[in-house]
């Protein structure tokens, strides 16, 4: 599948860092980053940028704020054509959180966004543009969005802003390869100026299938991360969209090292990857947030039975909110 | 995606064998037989039927052979709609190993077979047919024929068998959707009075999505396994099958209890799935053979990197056959 405008994001950092509160060591994120370089990634989104005033610095390990230092001293002095850059949640950073472009060893800030907000994200992704920075809008729990909202936004994002691309991201993991195609369809019909791309969720083991379905309909800005890693059941495997775009400037090799190098031990110790609450909350188009909690309570973690019929049948679970609602 | 043609098989017994050469206990067998039943799935595969004779009951388990007598005991006095079979190989079985479908348990019988060996599959199914059983034709390794191939093949089965169906077999996990749906619209071109199935592989995690591929262009016979279970990467999940088809005669909730039950324990003792040798004979379109032997081998079943250089640079590894070759 080789189409020369195609560019692959890892972001196996800032997504895999969901799991963990971003607790990497440093050698960690360092083979990371020289796998990708090696393997001719064209964008790493190292992490979250966010002002450390939001978020605890000893509870969350240095990724969940990216600072231009901690990206530094990753980088060393590898001389890479890869992009770096960092996500920001609208409402967590700060404008001056963000130094002038070329200060920075960072290229590129992608703004993360629910469509309600879309106004704070055209503003905070015109910010950082004018900093010089390329900028990204993804657009979260596009599985929820009608499709009024959806028009209006993308047509906003179109009139608006200078983002190289607007990402679809499946965020409950409930698309299926028709929703993908349509979702492309009403994006290119909006976008005329801006890339299509796609940031997958396996919950429903269609992570990576649902990227080639954006592919196959124009989309080429594609999120992948290494070994899947990401929240929940994770993302689309970068191992797999590598082997699958058969491009020579990619190379599987470098991917499958760090894979056997880093992440067959770190699977042992946290956990991703498609597993049953995982998929229940994704057929029922949910946020895997209840799955996530199930999974963490060692009394339940495999009820998925009990699991499915709790989030199946809510009259069992009476709203918390409602005194003695039935 | 509702279609009242469409019809479902498990083959997790047969496929998931195996791994293990069939060592399933009587409990576990009964479990997944009862799910089965109460989720409403039309058509079980449980094991293979073999000639005692070929295969050593003292190495191989008894679903290696799936004697009727066996078949009953799983039965029971359960009343059931859903239709119990077996797959038999070319050459494997001799043609007094079936009974007459009237004095059997069973009442279809599926014929797995190379493309080589389409004769041989023809009269094997013929035979079948004639003892009274439904059947079927499975081509195996799908993504290794020619066109040409595959073209005379069909024509043949169309004009000599009464198989229900014919069966797209992905052994070697090679298959993209766009490959699915070229190969769903040449069976649709020549089997004008059969109907058409699905069996994937989970090497590149698209055994869910190529199955939805083929229902989307017409497939209508979809095999599946619990939890995906089956040799290497595994199959299309039961679960993932059965909530994407939202038809109301198929329930979801025996499936998950029986996972719960029964497989989250059968994981912890043999291998299946996603893992990243199965991958690499996957977008390499090779039989899992190697990648399989590699997980069995303590030291290098995590070697992915040197496992794929093997793979790629044959002159690493020169034929043992040339004596003295390089």
């Amino acid at each position: 599948m080789y189409r020369k405008e195609i560019r692959v994001l890892d972001c196996t950092i800032r997504d895999g860092g969901l799991i963990n509160k971003w607790q990497f060591s440093h050698d960690m994120v360092r083979r990371c980053f020289l796998a990708l370089h090696l393997a001719g990634i064209d964008y790493m989104e190292l992490g979250y940028r966010a002002s450390a005033s939001m978020f605890s610095p000893k509870e969350y390990g240095p990724w969940r704020f990216t600072t231009d230092e901690d990206v530094r001293r990753i980088v060393e002095d590898t001389q890479t054509a890869m992009k770096l850059g960092v996500m920001v949640d609208i409402g967590r950073v700060e404008p001056d959180d963000l130094a002038p472009v070329a200060e920075s060893p960072l290229k590129f800030i992608r703004v993360a966004t629910y469509i309600k907000d879309i106004d704070k994200a055209i503003w905070l992704a015109n910010h950082c543009r004018e900093k010089g920075y390329e900028t990204f809008i993804n657009i979260m729990a596009i599985s929820t969005v009608g499709v009024f909202e959806l028009d209006e936004a993308l047509k906003q994002v179109e009139a608006e802003t200078q983002v190289t691309a607007v990402n679809i991201v499946d965020s409950n993991g409930a698309l299926f390869s028709e929703s993908v195609h349509h979702l492309v369809h009403m994006f290119h019909t909006h976008l005329k100026t801006k890339a299509i791309g796609m940031h997958a969720h396996n919950n429903q083991q269609l992570g990576f299938a649902n990227t080639i379905e954006a592919i196959r309909k124009g989309a080429n800005y594609l999120d992948a991360t290494i070994a899947g890693i990401g929240r929940g059941a994770g993302n689309c495997p970068m191992e797999l969209l590598v082997g699958f775009l058969r491009n020579p400037k990619y190379s599987l090799e470098p991917i499958l090292q760090v894979i056997e190098d880093v992440f067959v031990k770190l699977r042992e110790e946290i956990e991703w990857g498609y597993l049953i609450p995982y998929m229940i909350t994704g057929i029922l188009n949910e946020h895997p947030r209840t799955a996530i909690e199930v999974r963490n309570d060692p009394v339940n973690c495999d009820k998925y039975a009990a699991f499915y019929r709790r989030l199946t049948t809510p009259e069992v679970c009476p709203p918390k909110s409602v005194p003695g609602g039935a």
